[in-house]
């Protein structure tokens, strides 16, 4: 099953990024694949500094993560916390040709930053079936 | 803006459907296309009683329902309420052929019941500009 869920991850061209706003509301995000992902445990992405995510996990850093194939009616909850990342090192490891596009000033960019989100459990969807998964 | 928001809806196969749950973290669950829709304003979806999410909105009924296309990079995040409908008349106006795969006892299955959702206001995301709309 790890491996039908890693593989969900790997192919998945969007994520869906959970959070919950300062009125307790689940808010969701669509974001382009991430940029790294470790197993089933640590997944990063990019963003801008400026973004209402950002502000929304200084506040509360719970989250989730969801990747889903809709022909296939799988899908994967991965649920835990976000930091925020903003140092040289995690920013240059994570650019990519073309991000100019989203921070026009590059890697220094203070919109630039990394989102790395450390999951606690997960819950897999497959076969009208839902699993829990400790992590 | 709202045409083109009830129009991205209206086209949209899946829905992500948000809540929160006892332990304050967000949580999404892809959904097929709502059964009804009232402009941006409300959502009828179609669930089973014993499923994580109809008990997570007993607890908390904040939701929101995120409808995204990943081509045009348009997405709109409805946020509301969840009421949980389970009177006759509902249950059957909502009631579509095929039904049975999921609800084997019919329209009257205890384990059948309908998810109503009122937004309150919305996100709208389309050429790399967000929109707060209220509603």
């Amino acid at each position: 099953m790890v491996e039908q869920i890693i593989k969900l991850i790997a192919e998945s061209q969007i994520a869906i990024l959970c959070s919950v706003d300062e009125n307790g509301y689940p808010c969701a995000k669509a974001m382009l694949a991430p940029r790294r992902v470790n197993g089933m445990r640590e997944v990063w992405f990019s963003t801008n500094t400026s973004s209402q995510s950002v502000e929304r996990y200084r506040n509360c850093n719970k989250a989730s993560i969801y990747f889903y194939n809709a022909t296939t009616f799988q899908g994967v909850m991965l649920r835990g916390t976000i930091e925020i990342l903003e140092d040289a090192q995690t920013k240059e490891e994570l650019w990519q040709d073309g991000d100019e596009l989203y921070y026009p000033n590059g890697i220094t960019d203070p919109d630039y930053c990394v989102l790395h989100f450390t999951a606690d459990n997960a819950r897999y969807y497959a076969d009208f079936c839902s699993t829990e998964i400790k992590l």
